[in-house]
């Protein structure tokens, strides 16, 4: 398994008229911490854009348990739990400054290469840099 | 099983560099037909929770098909497949103008009386609406 | 002077814990009301885009009165108060359903050929729909 | 004068498909540089709403140079030129990783009583914290 964690600060924005974050937002908190996951071991999804692969979102599932409220400052955990091949899973836990769980997600992604718009394997680099992980 | 549809045109704001709507808006579409599915049968989300019920998301799970794009008219359509008590699911189908399936969403929400924090039944007048498309 | 009125329904998630619209979310608000103001005169903006001609977005004022709250219906007032020529300037006034100013913005957006990424003149065919309304 | 930088990093879902950051999304940048400036000097405006405190936005004036990327690494400048009474104004600047202005930005915010709903003024330990600044 290989882990990563990452702060993020809420905003006021982020808020909705209960008080506390939207339910709706996390979904960009999930986003970040993956991007800054990839950054962390040498990859970079602007970079793999570029070198023509997308990671579009298939299947997202959200579980809350607690609220985040506005200024908490978030640890969202990002857990690759399988080696990919042609779709990768993420998940996801958020723990607040008390290290309350604040919810769990598992999002879905597939790889696919952008000139044809077609599935793709994992990109090599990233295979190679997963695979110590794993055994 | 209690059925409606509601029409939502995307934002520009609610697309990303992919071209398409972000995988994180939706929950927003999601949330606008539920709003108005429960106008539609005399309830108002609104008054609710100024009558001290609030239906915070307990899970929501997202199964993506095909991309939307902006300026298209999707057709957000809201089941209640299951009578509820102190817990609703709503079952969500998005559309687009093509009568292509964007994509299936199963929210849970629950009632919780605001002012114990307390989750509580669903409210009586919404109960008596439901009860007939469940016989 | 053009004139548009186009209505929005406030979503729960453009509130912020103030329990009122977020004042970073009208920008969303002000775009749509544009957006089918470009349709009532046979425009879309979507074709515009496909046709090769963007408008972004360069400068914004917005000049906050009253705030809005969640499940207002608001009318989104568009004004085009000049002819337009390598720019456009749009005047937007929002009221709630009481018909109180909620605020007034004023945007300014280029015409770019999405080809070269250099500013152009207004399309002609839009110029043919607005000059009568500036005699 | 006094001046407080902070660094944000785009996410995909603040982009539009334009391919650069949504003109809409920066309102969240600079919020989220205030709510940094304000704790860099030992308040909290988190701290500030428990003692009654409120800060709406009154007027915002956003002046756009160059887009911005997703993933871009970005500096958003805070400045409060001016010794505040009953409304703060800051400047705000945005620059690129390099060093390329992005926007520019004036926003007014009033202090609120939230108890009474009224204006109030500064609270007594920012404008000591200010004072030096303003000689």
């Amino acid at each position: 398994m290989f882990c990563y964690s990452h702060k993020i600060r809420v905003r006021y924005g982020e808020t909705d008229k209960m008080g506390v974050v939207y339910h709706g937002a996390y979904p960009l908190y999930y986003e970040e911490a993956r991007t800054e996951m990839l950054r962390s071991v040498g990859l970079s999804y602007a970079k793999l854009e570029r070198r023509g692969i997308m990671m579009p979102v298939r299947e997202m599932h959200i579980s809350y348990s607690a609220p985040a409220y506005y200024d908490d400052l978030l640890t969202v955990r990002v857990e690759v739990r399988q080696m990919p091949g042609a779709r990768i899973v993420f998940h996801h836990l958020i723990y607040n400054q008390d290290e309350k769980l604040i919810n769990e997600a598992e999002l879905t992604l597939v790889f696919v290469d952008t000139a044809t718009g077609r599935p793709c394997r994992v990109p090599q680099d990233f295979a190679e840099f997963l695979k110590p992980y794993f055994h």
